[in-house]
């Protein structure tokens, strides 16, 4: 396994290349490289010595602290897979993921939710996981495939359920090296970890900046006064911040009381980039866009690849390939919608113990994103929404999203959803349901209409029902009870 | 193999998302992505017509052109292995080439030496190239597993002749991936190529402008003038420029005819400087310093990794981990020196038809350089010269490269070379046969003296011969020679 190399092995050269290096922070704790490789080998030696082998999964329930890079690459010595579980769910909720994983150690925080799920052998944030890093021995590890899985985050419910995406060392190593690309990301960078760490936006981050020997700072959740104080301690680089979190920052050192001048990044408003060093970068240029998610290892394209092009995605990472695919496999041509597929080195290793899923999401050799997109004539790609379901109208296939998005982009349109209705003759035909604007007025005929003159006539409603208010499940329309209400049904494959 | 990504992948992405940016220009040939994409699937077609299967070599002889690159995509899209020889060398040279490699297709320019070897079917450069492209039909490829040999470029002759590294595609993106880190490319980068692309310095930028989806101008071989007109015809970003051909393009353009200043590159000298854009980018910043060699893909480590560490080789690839060993495959301590030895995305895959050199230079897992280095205490690496052969004396190992470089830094020193002598205690003393300079005088004693203070005791040397000049196998001192006049022998191993 000469060309090898996974999170452990990264950390492994790091100890030996940056020995003075500040590796993490975290509070009071402080750690070079080499004093983290020595606690990730310890911590890998105490959970061998639990039982953790090959393959297993060790969780965290809790919030950002550095014992959450340090028990990834543990289990990347060991060859486990980690799981940093979204601590916000509820009770109900991280008993799915508990005993979806069934786990061969927990590492928690106490909380009201913690206390309800917490099993015998769990070990306690603090001093109880001092103790077990303090049990481990200075030991060797034999080399670990870097194409085994060592990451489990959850993703969308599809189905129902959450799934766990499996990332392998290879992949989030080849991640962390397209941001470095993006990002233009130095020896000399220090990222906040002020958003959640079970979620890949702040995770690729974290890991880019183990990756070109940076300095990762945890603090436990997003909190304006104490990201401006950390900024200002520890010179950071970047931090996860964007939109309202940026203004709110901004406002918290509203009296200059913190110099933030360490910070590296985007653009957003005068008083913010008097604070701040703009940054030149790719990624700092395009305020951050692109198109990503999990099962791609965090981004699939970058605005910052896209040199002015059209589409709002940008331009593929450089270690993948993407292709708009239709139904059947074949590619759509340019200015047409069909599903972003995507082949490369950040791909996932496939949702764990969901073999079926699996299949699916990977037929003919491509990740299918379960997202819609369009090639523009630029090449720039074009996210239009989630594939969701699909609409047999005819020969033709209507996705709802598309659709949707055109009708939100009439004026009087405050949300809408599209279903498809049985039609003897058609298959399907297209139905739209709308909410309007309180103050605003349009009748079926306007909004035909106008999706009408944006999209293929094929696309176009043909019935349009008013509503007060679309029903949702998480983000997305409640496709079930809009067709039980609307007269929905006969959907393709279903 | 959702997770590969050939080069022929990564050509079949930018067609899709750089349909208007040129990829190719060689004199009056210029290529968009989807052009060069076009053809490199003719001429695959057309390749496998004529018998070229997976695994096959096929071989360039000539100058630089952008049939190179043709040919190596075109490679990648079949999973044969391009080779583009040393046009440089002798036929005889060339023969062995030939007879090494037995290629299942040639392309040639037309010389004396080409002349000399052609065979049937060897495809002249130009309008028989043309004429073979033209036959190639449109078809689909099978995927090709990237990790399956793409390049081979000859390297240094270990035991008297010259040895082909397979480079796969899966190294080569890595590499390229790793240069856009360090240069910070951009995908609006234009890169020369002036060097000869049948070395690797050359070739990995060439590749690493492939990858970020820039621009490639090939020209046959280095011309100062052709050097300043191409840069300001094609906005050229970057140059295989160093040192004297720095000076020598930077004279060229005395008059100030062309304008430079779209070249972003190292800074050199006050008119160089003043013609230029001078890069800020680590690789521009360090002058393009660190250690490689054409089986760790061009680069191990980078200067523009080191943030001013004492260790003139820098640090590390993020894509790669590196060790100084000992003979025994024991990791020496920091300070001490040992054989650079490396693991990672980058490497190569062994040489072509070298079975027990493949094991020799592979052993315990890690590529070892034949080079030999000393990790210093912040860490950075110091490369010394070539390992050669090993001295063991007593229990001590002593290399050669070490103690030569000691006695070449005295001020009276020319040239120095050192031999092992069989002893019946120790089994070999050192002995070093120095050459001084014209009008310089140093005794055994002062020598000895020298090499005392600044190294361990068991390396000085306890015989020093002077001669007039040493002599030279290539760079390198021609041991055997040296051996057989001064009485060494007993080497370990040997």
């Amino acid at each position: 396994m000469i060309h090898s190399l996974s999170l452990s092995d990264v950390l492994a050269d790091h100890a030996r290349s940056r020995p003075q290096v500040t590796a993490v922070v975290d509070g009071a704790v402080r750690l070079t490289y080499p004093e983290l490789d020595a606690r990730v080998t310890r911590l890998a030696a105490a959970l061998r010595a639990r039982g953790v082998a090959k393959g297993d999964r060790v969780l965290w329930l809790g919030q950002n602290a550095h014992a959450v890079l340090e028990l990834l690459l543990a289990c990347s010595r060991l060859g486990a897979v980690f799981c940093p579980a979204n601590w916000r769910q509820s009770a109900d909720e991280l008993r799915f993921v508990v005993d979806d994983l069934s786990p061969a150690a927990v590492a928690y925080e106490p909380s009201d939710v913690t206390q309800a799920l917490r099993q015998e052998g769990w070990v306690q944030a603090g001093e109880e996981y001092e103790s077990l890093v303090a049990t481990g021995q200075e030991q060797e590890f034999p080399q670990v495939d870097d194409a085994e899985p060592v990451l489990a985050l959850y993703t969308a419910a599809f189905d129902g359920r959450p799934n766990a995406a499996l990332l392998s060392s290879a992949a989030l190593v080849a991640h962390a090296t397209s941001l470095l690309v993006v990002r233009q990301m130095e020896p000399v960078f220090t990222f906040l970890n002020n958003g959640p760490l079970f979620h890949v936006g702040t995770m690729m981050f974290c890991l880019a900046t183990l990756q070109i020997g940076g300095t990762n700072v945890f603090t436990p959740a997003f909190d304006p006064e104490e990201v401006c104080r950390l900024i200002d301690a520890e010179r950071v680089t970047q931090a996860f911040l964007f939109g309202g979190m940026i203004d709110a920052v901004a406002k918290a050192n509203e009296s200059g009381k913190y110099d933030l001048s360490s910070l590296r990044f985007v653009a957003h408003s005068a008083a913010w980039d008097g604070m701040i060093t703009v940054d030149d970068s790719p990624w700092c240029r395009s305020k951050m866009g692109g198109y990503g998610q999990t099962e791609v290892g965090g981004m699939l394209t970058f605005l910052g690849l896209a040199e002015g092009g059209a589409g709002f995605a940008g331009r593929p990472s450089p270690l993948v390939q993407v292709r708009i695919l239709a139904p059947d496999g074949t590619e759509v041509p340019a200015g047409e919608t069909g599903e972003i597929c995507a082949r490369g080195k950040t791909l996932f290793s496939g949702y764990f113990a969901r073999p079926d899923l699996n299949a699916e999401k990977s037929k003919n050799g491509w990740h299918h994103t379960g997202d819609l997109g369009r090639r523009e004539p630029d090449g720039t790609i074009t996210f239009i929404g989630p594939r969701l379901r699909m609409i047999k109208s005819g020969a033709e296939n209507v996705y709802p999203a598309e659709v949707e998005r055109v009708l939100k982009s009439h004026p009087a349109v405050a949300d809408a959803a599209v279903i498809g209705v049985p039609d003897e003759t058609w298959h399907q035909t297209v139905k739209a349901i709308v909410a309007l604007k309180p103050a605003e007025k349009a009748s079926e005929a306007d909004l035909i209409d106008h999706v009408r003159t944006l999209l293929a006539a094929y696309k176009k409603p043909r019935h349009i029902t008013f509503v007060d208010s679309i029903p949702k499940r998480g983000f997305t329309p409640d496709y079930d009870a809009l067709d039980e209400a609307h007269g929905g049904g006969n959907y393709p494959g279903a």
